[in-house]
């Protein structure tokens, strides 16, 4: 559970309000069912417009690594190459063949497919890295869902403030009604603007994040299955992948 | 037939027009001929400048791709490859040559005549690489014809804008004609900014990633063919073109 | 004769104009000396100062390309390619040097030169992409004023409205003077937006279109003559030239 | 000490002060606590929203750079490679085991480990350089985090400035709190866009050039063990290493 | 002397005070200590606070190549190439140790030792190439300085004017101050936005295409001595070279 996550919406959200308040402002006057529906219709409409289908789907999958990032275990990811490379040493490939059921990352079963197969390093790398920029690609397409309703918001909120601007402009013969008026429509504009930055662009940088880490690690996947390919000796593969970790001074 | 693409335009005007009434506004106030003259006619004017003719063309018959996109089916296309190799392995190279005249794909005909050829697998790449990056930059450039008219049209509104303000500011005397001339003015800016979000740029990207599906299928295609010619046992190709399918988890 | 270039200025000038008369404000409105002064000249002294001597010549040169765009005849290209290769089989390289005399590029010449002088195919690739980076560069950089130009053009626009407003501001006192002191000073704003979207951007837009089209031509050439060093037969070497084409579905 | 960072921070503050003093505005007007809590508030937690708790730390620990940067002695580091490649020509590379534990920088000891263990300059070079981009991307997203407050605080204030402008046009009866109430709004967008141009992004940027200079060095070590592994004679490596000093001419 | 850069400098500025004289505007108007204060002194101090000493010392050096570009005679560089590779051909590499003392630039007498002590082309490229990096680097973090001002001028322009018009909504019980401090804000504005698109950020393009251009001229040196090391003749190498000028049509 990413704790952060939930935090800084909360914190943010608070923030506003807090500061709503002790301004002397009415909360009500932050509410406006107009503009929402401006607001969120249109920035929705523009998201369906760009995206296919199949993106939707996976921005919904992928939207839950906000609150539950999918964990990855470098060290221990490490410790299990290094495993490997002994056992490939001592009994050869094929002995690496049980080990492909225990997996439940299909990366890694079919990492180690290719490799107890006995092809070539090069054809290794060029299977398994086809395969890391399609994943990596179509989450990244994912993520850009959100970025993309983060770039439409504020300026459909423009499009929902002009238009009450409009309406007020049209009735300046009623002058008291000037000021209300201009305020709910200036509400579309914190529509637009707030969700943009407190949740849509903030959400798909930490989603393009955490694609990264995975990225990554599949990355030290490819390393390692390779370096077992070409029969490192463990001692070296170890130095090597310990390169990926982050948490060292 | 894209579905979520009718459904986004709908969307976001109804949202529009149901935000306006609800705010009180009426419609008419929205409709304004000479702020869609000046900015669609800029805007027009604007990216027949820009563009060359053949782009224009090209950018027509692509904006179809947005109600029926160019359907792809990735496992068919694996299918067959592996089908291929395994008839090569059987018969030769040349036992693919009645394939091609069942081929309506130029691209995939031009891909199994090097093949059957008996090109080397650099030359067949060196050849399918160069016309598959003319054919995605041709598409692109296409495809950046929305994204332009995307940019240009909100600065146009606020030309319209500005120029409704200053006519409105030349006749100052009559104040009760401020309030509508001012709300005719802002009409110009939402014509500009809403056809641009709400139209313009979501077009651009959707046929950018459409261009984008396209470009992966026929890189498929060619480590496919590729790996045909150096030879390699099917089940090998059919591993690692599976690698370019999105659905798998 | 490019008639879109003509017809997109005419279009988006003509709407302006059309906007303003159907809004009902007068042409004269419109014109107004030292918002052009301020804009106009500001932008070319930014100009003068960001770019040398030599990118503006070159860009008054290529500007013409807007009007008469050079015209590249790939089918022509490739039918004179290859029956180069079908000479070169024939007579040997040395029979291409009655050819250099009758091109007239200079580019094409020097490829010829190279061919013929029997170089190996990697210093020919070499020698060639090196001018061929140079000329593009330079081209490049000459779009890139039209580019800068509309980038200062709407900012100093904005300065030449303040610069008005502030004059307005300090005249408060005759109010009868302020509806035509802010009409002035917002012409500055149209002048600067308008040239930059419906002139210098697209112009900038429609040169880099223009650039690309010459350099894939000149990467033909260079695929073109390699192949020729290499000793391709005329076939394939048609085959992989017909990549470069555009017009094929 | 990086005297320049504290000069810079004191300048434009003070700056900013002395300005607005000589202007003659109360720098009470400045100070607005629901401002503060709404800016600060909004942009943290849209921070704490986009970042995972690893780039936190790291960011607060890289920060000091801004007062104490790491210094990184080339010279120095060319001496010290130029003598090993001098121990390795005489003793052997097992001469360089009692440097290693002499070296505190975890990336040098291991770039000795390397080379002492015997590898391949190529093994070298690869392990490193995985090491070099793990050690230089996660730097980069400590300073990121700057960067994105710096982007997320001016829309925040601008969703406090139209937070307090509704405010304001509700209470337009009582125009005698008008003017009082704008100033308060505006408090908030110069909270937001100053924190952002005078700290946040300029702290991120400058962070960026120290993630750069230490890459640097990095890459000069790997370049330098390398050629020692390759038994480049030392007055060449120490040739090719001074290529990576900036004080030359 | 670039006459251009003073040009421009002067018709910008002159093109400002002229438009604002036929305005009708004062140029006293156009003065104001405070908003100087605030512009410069904070644009200063962010930019001591992003940028490290060594890279202010640098800028204040390459801010001179706006008045007097280094000049580089690539016609004339290239002949003393093609003579260097005729003596190496009659008299051997060494033949070229005497023209070492005669150069002044340390990037070519550093080839130039490369090459008499008879390394290796690829030794020589990679040392070079360090080198390249190194000082085309320098010299565009050098400029960026001045883009860096130019992106944070016009925000604290605007800080200044919103910091006038709290001051100014402040007073509104007196309204016969109100033009003119609400003009006096705008000055802020003025200052910001005219900085940096009048020098600012021409000045920072202008740099990066001098450094652009003392580039080029080192990479083709790095093409000529590799070209002489690995023994090629004179006329290929001219040929070769020949593809860096401009001047060619």
């Amino acid at each position: 559970m990413d704790i952060l996550s939930v935090t800084g919406i909360l914190l943010s959200i608070g923030a506003l309000l807090l500061g709503n308040f002790l301004h002397g402002g009415e909360i009500t006057a932050l509410f406006n069912i107009p503009a929402l529906i401006i607001v969120f219709g249109g920035t929705l409409g523009a998201a369906l417009l760009q995206f296919p289908p199949v993106v939707f789907t996976r921005s919904l999958k992928i939207f839950l690594w906000i609150l539950k990032p999918a964990q990855t275990n470098l060290h221990a990811q490490i410790d299990k190459l290094v495993g490997w490379s002994m056992s490939a040493r001592k009994e050869g490939l094929l002995g690496l063949e049980n080990e492909m059921s225990q997996e439940q990352d299909p990366f890694i079963q079919k990492a180690l497919q290719l490799l107890v197969d006995g092809n070539e390093p090069e054809v290794i790398r060029d299977t398994l890295e086809v395969e890391l920029n399609i994943k990596e690609n179509r989450d990244l397409q994912a993520a850009k869902l959100f970025g993309a309703m983060g770039g439409y918001a504020p300026t459909i909120g423009i499009i929902g403030a002009v238009m009450g601007l409009i309406h007020v402009m049209q009735n300046l013969a009623n002058p008291e009604l000037l000021g209300d008026g201009i305020a709910t429509a200036f509400v579309a504009t914190i529509y637009g603007v707030a969700s943009a930055n407190l949740f849509f662009l903030p959400v798909a940088n930490k989603l393009k994040h955490h694609i990264m880490v995975a990225t990554q690690a599949r990355e030290m996947m490819i390393v390692g299955i390779i370096a077992i390919a070409e029969g490192e000796n463990p001692r070296n593969i170890e130095l090597k992948l310990a390169g990926f970790l982050h948490d060292k001074k």
